[in-house]
């Protein structure tokens, strides 16, 4: 054996477990939220359960653990970057897959589905109380997996680093803490300043074709490939990307409000655009996507907020609005800029503006590492999201489905997950610095409309490479330093000093 | 081992060859028609190659021939029907999969897709000569094909058994000959006949969402299930079945002429309700599909035919037919029925009505026929062709592209594909005059839009059966005869007499 051939063997191999993900993980699943008839789910969850099996054991075959173990052995300056990074990426995905016991996994998986069911109960009753024993089931589970998965220093840490490798509490507390208490002080400045700003509650019928219109005019302006991707419709926006070349946007288009088609776009479209831009090289090594959720969030985050909730942006796309929908004749692009930034505490985190998301986020992360750690009970669950609604934002939720049963994520087994949303903002603003840096005419690309200028450098930067650095390692390569909350404050700050005239 | 067992473990695993059909054929194919993206197709034929080879693999899985040999070695008495009917699936199954050796496989593949290259750019040329080569490598292909898949009377019958289990040139020319002998006198008869029938060359746009509109209340009134089914467009009409709950109609709209949706809704309609109507406990067991292209085809011409070119059908629907295009009030319902009937020799097989295309076909099949048997040779094909269509047709092509080079079929390796077409028509109308002795009241089915009742008796007649039966059987247990061309000619004389006042 040596280590080209060795190298060769993996390839061939991996590229199997990808055509069986493109098709299970991609193309069937978009089919089964946007297209598939009702009485297909059926036997659709067959194949897809088949499918999904084939993935499982060919990533236990036993030529490929020879050669992973073969590489293992080697030293690691003799290999290249990316083949380091397809061993690691490896590991990981053994450690998650195979460190739990399978009788357990399938026991948990049970419970989950039961779980969601109760929760879909619980929201039509408005009572958070009867999914008290789930959730402490739940909990339980993931004090064993993270037990299974290994922590240095507390459990929540192994979750931490499920969904973003190398994380840990010590790490976020450092960024968090300083985060809230910039936002909660931020806020009540903003609520004492006396500007005006009106949030235009659209009850119009906005043309679902003139939202198609914009949707597609908008990627296609950011530089999404539509010989590359298409754009379809379901009820919760998202993506799938089978490969790279075949990148499917789910949007949602509300008849009664355009700006949520708009936001979708930017948002969709900026991961969109992450997808579309991984080499080709990268297939067959399991590194051709993003380099984490966090970094991905972070695209979308720019695409969306910094980028799409800009005046130069906004100023100079508003004329196409208006040719799309009449009714915003009678509003100033300078109002209708400020209502899309308008910050206004909801109990909602679906509605919340760019600045107290943050805030929902970090209530759910403080709850759910002190559950996982043991500090406080599930009994006491509740009482602590209302609080801590209340100290944060100002606001105390009247009922369940206002607070605590709003989001189903933990009853999905999403614990470890709600922080990369934050870190993603994090992320997305201090590469938007470096971008600022790099690109002294950064104003005029957006109010000029040169966007795909944009793309460029961020294909160069983060999209190209795919999931060759982890996200510590590509914040570092692009902007010369590790993450600091910083940026982000700064960026807030000087946003919303204007909008408030603060 | 016993014999439930060994069913079992058939089951089982036949269960997984048809979840990789399912998505490579069924949900892979229908998204590459009507979704994907054009940049999408490199990845996409790599998946689907690894899916098929897959296949190729499961089908040699050496428990499921340990299985499979443990049945052949039973008193086929001992066995079930569909047990039975599942072992002669695999076997010509295995015949046509594996006696051909694989590097010759390969080669011919490569040639047909030079061939088929070859085929877009002599149409552009107009010029047929340049595919001669290619044809005579693919006729000397098929020989071999032949011989490796065995034959009692001639090399033209193995190509015919492919296609059609048990059907024989000697069958075939029993039947054709009569029917291609009745067609050409009969069709002097017509043009001698004095009745003038307008054609109503259209060239008005007919709006897409109104035929749009018009295919989906069709489909439904013949009862198609959207639950489990939908329909989509793509340059070529035709269907994709994932499964019997997902269905998938794919048609074509052409501003300047309804009548193709009208024809083509009835005609993939029939066919989705065929594969709608298969019992479920078929699956596992290769049964799960119609009984063979012929009956497939025979479900299709009675729908499109039979039932949606019928006085009943017409007169009945032609209300609504005015309401999606305002342009057919100046056109009384019995002119409109009567063009859709008009018969007028044409070149192009496509274009062809209900009587002659059965010509067009019969030429087709006589040239393969003596092209396979040796009996003529690639250089004179052409001048057969023109000759025989002078001959049956009375029109003599000027030039190939109005002649032999409309069809790809043969360069696309369809050798002994095309009788089905006429095969088709011959059990549609055999079943059409069981159908109505059975429905007394048949008239007032179709006239009074009870066409539920036609799908039911289908549906028990036929297509819950799946593939239980082949063609010959299936025919003998709806009709208590075996096949003959008696019905189909009646049929003609008695709807053309009619119409031509002859």
């Amino acid at each position: 054996m040596n280590i080209d051939l060795c190298l060769k063997q993996i390839k061939e191999h991996v590229k199997k477990i990808e055509y069986l993900r493109y098709t299970n993980n991609g193309l069937l699943y978009w089919d089964k939220i946007t297209q598939m008839p009702t009485k297909g789910n059926e036997y659709r969850s067959e194949v897809m359960a088949y499918i999904a099996g084939q993935i499982h054991s060919l990533s236990q075959d036993e030529r490929l653990l020879r050669n992973l173990a073969f590489l293992e052995k080697q030293n690691p300056d003799d290999l290249s970057i990316r083949t380091n990074s397809m061993l690691r990426k490896i590991k990981r995905n053994y450690k998650y897959t195979y460190n739990i016991p399978v009788e357990e996994y399938k026991a948990y998986i049970h419970l989950i589905s039961k779980a969601e069911e109760a929760w879909a109960i619980s929201k039509k009753e408005n009572n958070f109380e009867m999914l008290e024993p789930f959730l402490e089931k739940i909990v339980c589970y993931f004090r064993k997996f993270a037990d299974y998965w290994g922590y240095e220093n507390e459990p929540y840490d192994a979750l931490l680093e499920y969904y973003e490798e190398g994380m840990t509490v010590k790490k976020i507390d450092a960024m968090f803490i300083e985060l809230r208490n910039f936002i909660i002080d931020y806020l009540k400045k903003i609520n004492g300043s006396k500007e005006n700003i009106v949030s235009f509650d659209f009850n119009n019928k906005f043309i679902i074709d003139n939202q198609i219109n914009m949707t597609n005019e908008i990627l296609s302006m950011i530089g999404f490939d539509f010989e590359a991707g298409r754009v379809d419709q379901s009820i919760h926006p998202t993506i799938l990307t089978c490969s790279n070349k075949d990148v499917r946007i789910v949007t949602n288009y509300d008849k009664n409000d355009f700006r949520k088609a708009l936001t979708t776009a930017l948002h969709e479209g900026g991961q969109g655009l992450y997808e579309q831009g991984i080499d080709d090289e990268l297939y067959g090594s399991f590194l051709a996507e993003s380099a984490s959720m966090s970094i991905l969030e972070a695209i979308a985050d720019y695409y969306e907020n910094i980028f799409g909730k800009s005046e130069e942006f906004l100023f100079l796309y508003y004329p196409k609005l208006i040719k799309y929908f009449g009714e915003l004749e009678n509003i100033s692009e300078y109002d209708f800029y400020r209502s899309l930034n308008k910050v206004e505490p909801t109990f909602i985190r679906m509605d919340a503006d760019e600045l107290t998301y943050n805030l929902h986020i970090i209530i759910r992360y403080e709850i759910e590492k002190d559950l996982i750690n043991g500090k406080i009970e599930v009994k006491d669950v509740k009482e602590i999201w209302n609080r801590k609604y209340k100290d944060y934002l100002g606001i105390e939720p009247p009922n369940d489905n206002l607070g605590i049963l709003q989001d189903v994520h933990w009853f999905s087994g999403y614990f470890g997950y709600f922080p990369i949303y934050v870190l993603g903002n994090l992320y997305a603003t201090q590469i938007y610095e470096k971008l600022k840096s790099e690109k002294t005419d950064y104003r005029e690309i957006i109010s000029e409309g040169r966007w795909i200028e944009l793309q460029e450098w961020f294909k160069e930067k983060i999209f190209s490479h795919g999931a060759t650095w982890n996200s510590e390692e590509l914040i570092y390569l692009v902007t010369d330093e590790n993450l600091k909350v910083d940026y982000f404050i700064n960026y807030l700050k000087e946003k919303y000093d204007k909008i408030y005239n603060l």
